[in-house]
């Protein structure tokens, strides 16, 4: 399964992606975690230790692999080069593997006026058509905010895009304009998560912008993941509610594709 | 003067952009906003009535203008065109003027797999790059979650920028990364307010991430800035604190240039 994790910035999209990653693998999946945010840190909330994170190489600064591949010189815009560069040994030579997880990392713009990131996401989008994924294998893309990957199709080879939204009515936003561009990119599997719910009132603000037969579940407000997230550490380092939160949005991911 | 707002996606850009667009015009500045980031909506945070709202044309439907201006033919990516193009007669054409501030508005992506939003970025530098303002005009940006646009130099024209965090490593993580590449744009002056601070340990981590002299003030956590949000108002709607937070910052900013 390829799943993509979207939605406006600053979501809780990281928090998703990286608790359902660590609960496929923890049931034996072989999971491939793609960080595509460059404003988030998926490796964070896998729970990375230092050594590991020090190894991690992101695509961005391999411009010159991503050059010689996609045929673009780095630091320009509004150039040509090729949509479709050869990547297929790409995830083994660069992922780097915790506690079943293998990350690839896609990084940011490593300098102002280097250009724009279109050849990096051509170069993303090739790694996710190529993936040929076995049964018991799964995608997990963090998605960059916002809706300019659809311009690009980067993730138009996954199997459902998940949106997070949160108690606002920009974010609600934000997914039916996902929903609308995913399906002219030929995606209609787009499922919703809601989260950072405070109250019975924000519940209900959800439930009543987002059809019920799309709604994965609901995440609650925990000042305590606020505090991680202030402090670097990993969502799971809030303890178990959104653990477990996670593991009935999962169940629901199972059924709907089982 | 020509002021960026900028940060990760999520920290309140678009809240301080349009507090700060009202404060000025009320002063008697000609102001002009521009709404570059396609998650956000300036127009209801500047309190523009539905009519209004109505009018506003986003630059992203103008794709025939933008291809014949830059020669870039829409819905493709990774192809030549041009970065100067011509744009004087923009501002006057396609803003809608509310209580004394004009809007631009770039807008999002209108279809999925149309390519990316390259030659947009390519028209709204051109535009931020030929406007004269004289010693009472001020534009004010918007712009777009994370640090692409930084890749794409697209505010390299601006005198300032002003980067939202808050009580949040990763969106300090972001300051540090714009303040970074800003400086290989030319951009030196990088200053910060701290959104969304809760308490006294919240703005300790602020105050301990930022340095004092960047540090242009704190907006401190409004449950009703969050209603207004939820439910698509102002976030001026949420009563005097907010304008009288960001009153003291825009008293900062005009010693800071004055």
């Amino acid at each position: 399964m390829k799943i993509a994790v979207t939605g406006k910035g600053g979501v809780g999209k990281t928090t998703l992606a990286g608790v359902l990653a660590k609960l496929y693998a923890e049931e034996g999946y072989r999971v491939l975690a793609v960080d595509a945010d460059p404003d988030a840190n998926l490796a964070i909330a896998l729970e990375f230790p230092r050594d590991k994170l020090d190894k991690i190489m992101p695509l961005s600064e391999m411009r010159e692999l991503i050059a010689e591949r996609t045929g673009a010189q780095p630091g320009l815009m509004g150039q040509m080069f090729t949509l479709n560069p050869k990547v297929e040994d790409v995830p083994e030579r660069f992922c780097v593997e915790h506690g079943g997880v293998r990350l690839l990392v896609m990084g940011g713009i490593k300098k102002g006026g280097s250009g724009c990131a279109c050849p990096e996401h051509a170069f993303l989008r090739a790694i996710m058509r190529h993936l040929l994924l076995e049964n018991k294998d799964v995608l997990i893309v963090d998605m960059e905010a916002g809706i300019e990957h659809l311009g690009r199709a980067t993730a138009d080879a996954v199997d459902v895009f998940i949106v997070v939204v949160e108690p606002g009515l920009k974010s609600i936003n934000t997914y039916h304009s996902i929903r609308k561009l995913a399906a002219d990119i030929g995606i209609n599997q787009v499922l919703v998560v809601g989260n950072k719910v405070k109250d019975r009132e924000d519940e209900k603000f959800i439930k009543s912008n987002v059809e019920v037969e799309k709604l994965l579940g609901i995440i609650n407000y925990d000042p305590r993941i606020a505090e991680a997230e202030r402090d670097g550490l990993s969502p799971l380092f809030a303890g178990e509610k959104i653990r477990q939160a996670v593991a009935a949005i999962k169940n629901k991911i199972d059924k709907h594709f089982g």
